[in-house]
C-alpha cells in the first residue's frame, strides 16, 4: 500500500485483492484472511479494511458467512434480457455443464389464486414441478413450475430428468415458447431453498417469475429463486 | 376457515388476509396479529399460519421485522423495462409526489477502477452525488451518481435540489439520455443505506447500476439501492 498516494487506501487494498483473485492466488470459495489479518499484513486500520471488504462484497468478488469469515465468490453470470433464454443454453454458452434435479413432480387441482394468475379455471389440473438447476454440479437456481396438464397431457418426471423442459415441450408436443414475461424482485431466501442452494439464510436472492406463452396461451408459470451473488441481469433501454 | 374444503388452509388464510388488506381493514405499515394470535383467531395450527405468512411475505403483501412482528407492506411499484424511465416520471404516473434530498455533492478526481468503468481517464474530474429519492415523503431509493464534469461544467447541488437531474441536463446543457444500460442484482443493504431507507438490515435490496449515454458518450453512472419490498421490474422477451 502506498500511503502517500492520492488513491484512498481502501481502494488500493481492493485492487490488490482483486488482482490476487484474478491471478488465482485465491480460488473460488477459498477463505480470505480475516479483517484482523488483513490489517496486519497491509498495515491498515480496521475501518479501511472493512470498507474495502464491503465494496468487494457489493461488487460480487467476495461473500461473507456469518461467524465463518470472508470467501472468494465464484464469478457471476450476467444474463442479458434481450430475447428468450434458457438456463441450459446459457450455461452451455458459459462453458458450464448444466444439470437438473427434479425434486418433486405432482399433479394437482389448481387453487383459485394460482388459477387467476395463470388464466386457468379453478380446479383445472396442473403439474407442479420443483427443480434444482446446477452448473458444474454447483446449485444455482431453485425453480417451482406450474404447467397446465391440458397442454402436456402425458408429461412425466422422467421426461424432465432426461431432457431440458423446453426440449420436451417441443419434441413431444410441438409447443415452443413464443413470448415470456419475467418479473424480477429481491427477496430473502427460505430455509429449505437455502439448504438446496448452499446459501446462508442471510444472503439475498433474486426472485424471477416467468410467465411463458405459446402464442396467446400460458404454458408455464415458474418461480425461480436464483443465488443473488451468482446472477445479475442486464437490460438496454432506449 | 372451511376445514372441509379442498383449498388448503394456509391458502384460505392468505386469501382472508389479502382481502382484509385490500379492504383496508389493515393499513400500510400496520402491525398484523402475531402468529399465535392468528392461530387462535382462526383456529389453525402454527405451521399453517407460518406458511401463509411466508407466502404473503414472498408475494410482497407483508414484511417482517425481527423481534417486532409482521406488518402490512405498502403496495410495490412495478417498473416495466421497455424504454427509458425516470424516478420522477414514474412516481407521478403512480399518483405519488416525488421528492429528492441531496445528501452529498462533491467534485473529485476519479480513481482508476471507476475511470475504467466509465470510460474516462484516471484523475478526470467527476461529481459524486448521493441522493435520497422519496415518494409521498417515503424514502424508496438511495442513489450514488457519478457525472463527468466536462459534460456538466457548472453543475451545483442547488440545481439538483430544485430540478430533476435529467431536466437540468436538458435545460442547462442540452443533453438528453439517448440510451441506458441497467444491471440488476439482489444485494444486502448497508447500515447507512438501511437507516436512510427505513429498512432493517436483514431486508434485501435491489441494486441497479445505470450507465446512461448521450449518443456514444457516457454521461451518468448511477448505483441505485432500491427497497426490495417496494420495487419489481418486468421485462418481456420474445
Amino acid at each position: 500500500m502506498d500511503k502517500g498516494s492520492k488513491v484512498p487506501l481502501y481502494l488500493q487494498l481492493m485492487e490488490a485483492l482483486i488482482k490476487q483473485i484474478g491471478d488465482e492466488r485465491y480460488h473460488e470459495h477459498e477463505k480470505l484472511p480475516s479483517e484482523r489479518e488483513l490489517c496486519e499484513i497491509h498495515d491498515l486500520s480496521r475501518i479501511t479494511v472493512r470498507q474495502a471488504l464491503q465494496e468487494l462484497e457489493r461488487e460480487g468478488y467476495i461473500y461473507k458467512l456469518h461467524g465463518k469469515g470472508t470467501f472468494v465468490a465464484p464469478k457471476s453470470f450476467n444474463q442479458k434480457l434481450v430475447k428468450l433464454y434458457s438456463f441450459t443454453e446459457e450455461m452451455k454458452k458459459a462453458d458450464k455443464v448444466p444439470t437438473t434435479k427434479v425434486l418433486s413432480f405432482n399433479e394437482l387441482a389448481i387453487d383459485e389464486r394460482l388459477a387467476m394468475k395463470m388464466g386457468l379455471e379453478p380446479l383445472e389440473h396442473v403439474y407442479k414441478v420443483i427443480r434444482l438447476r446446477l452448473a458444474n454440479h454447483e446449485p444455482l437456481m431453485y425453480e417451482t413450475s406450474y404447467l397446465p396438464k391440458k397442454m402436456f397431457p402425458h408429461l412425466t418426471a422422467t421426461d424432465l430428468v432426461e431432457r431440458p423442459m423446453y426440449d420436451v415441450f417441443q419434441q413431444d408436443y410441438q409447443i415452443g415458447v413464443t413470448k415470456a414475461i419475467e418479473r424480477f424482485s429481491a427477496a430473502s431466501i427460505r430455509a429449505e431453498e437455502a439448504a438446496y442452494l448452499n446459501m446462508n439464510e442471510e444472503q439475498p436472492a433474486m426472485l424471477i417469475k416467468r410467465y411463458a406463452y405459446f402464442r396467446e396461451q400460458l404454458i408455464e408459470y415458474t418461480i425461480s429463486v436464483a443465488r443473488g451473488d451468482k446472477f445479475n441481469y442486464t437490460v438496454e433501454l432506449t
